[in-house]
């Protein structure tokens, strides 16, 4: 059985990562959500190894130090992060792994596992990405400016990754990284089995 | 504009090249076959510049020796060869280019123009292989046993491709082409212009 593949989706904030991943995951029953490991405290109707792995901190921080993360973040005082051996696991299992994840979290990745698949989302023009950001209404003025100033140097991150994909609607996006999927899965370094399988 | 691709599509004998590249091209209206130049003569019915592009030996030859061919072969006694200037005319004008073409054939593009995406077409097992050539009912003993003795040795050189794809059915073989042809336009290294558009 060939392994399965470590596939990152990334990009600036406001390019629409979350729809995206989502309609993907809907539409390809045969792609694993890689579940992340957390601090926080759980939330009413989270179970531990579905929505998240739930740690203490101590526990993390150890999980840390051995080396155990293919990424790791602090964010607002709780760590996240993504457990190596759940995602290989998954793909020791035959199962394509999907990684949502932010642009710092992806090029940690690209460090621990080079031959992951790393994806990168862009928006139609920078028009469109200030009407995203603007239109989710949820920023104070100062952020909103933090964020809009931050989105060519974010971007200009992605000529870093294996592929650059135009969120033009979510389901030509959709299409496409199933389309790198489908030819990641054909590249002929994955194909060594059915090569000696031809053998005589 | 992104400039188009070169795909050839090659496979050992009997892996169904002709049929998968004729099913691509009828339901993939943008892409565009390669025309071959030719030493042999027009059958009838046949055009210059639409079968192929007839030339006389010493026009062919002079065009050899100024290096104008992606790759050449004399096939009993007549020239058949891919222009380079036909293959980047198409290409500068933002057309992906199809060349169905046998492995030597292939070798030869990929040492002309490393940038190419070469697909090599596998059977989905040696005894179809040995069934689809037996099946032709075309072949003398001797040039049957010399095809299936030879079939092994063919498929290794598959593996210097950059994708293998199964021909397990037609249908399939040509989603997974399709698949190929979207992601490698989407490659990080062909779209600078996406990122340059989104500079400010």
């Amino acid at each position: 059985m060939a392994r399965g593949l470590l596939i990152t989706v990334s990009g600036a904030s406001g390019t629409g990562k979350g729809a995206v991943c989502g309609r993907l995951l809907e539409t390809t029953p045969e792609l694993t959500y890689s579940i992340s490991a957390t601090t926080r405290t759980p939330r009413g109707g989270e179970v531990d190894g579905r929505e998240y792995f739930f740690f203490d901190r101590e526990h993390f921080r150890e999980k840390i130090e051995r080396g155990e993360f293919l990424e790791y973040a602090d964010v607002f005082g709780n760590y996240y992060g993504t457990l190596r051996s759940y995602v290989d696991g998954q793909r020791d299992a035959g199962r394509d792994v999907l990684l949502e994840i932010d642009i710092q979290g992806a090029l940690q990745v690209k460090a621990a596992c080079p031959e992951g698949i790393f994806i990168f989302l862009l928006p139609p023009s920078l028009e469109e990405l200030k009407r995203r950001i603007i239109g989710r209404g949820t920023e104070s003025e100062e952020s909103l400016a933090r964020r809009l100033s931050a989105a060519p140097s974010e971007i200009d991150v992605g000529r870093r990754y294996d592929y650059a994909v135009v969120n033009d609607t979510i389901d030509r996006a959709v299409e496409r990284i199933k389309a790198i999927i489908v030819a990641e899965h054909c590249r002929v370094e994955r194909s060594a089995e059915l090569f000696d399988a031809l053998k005589i």
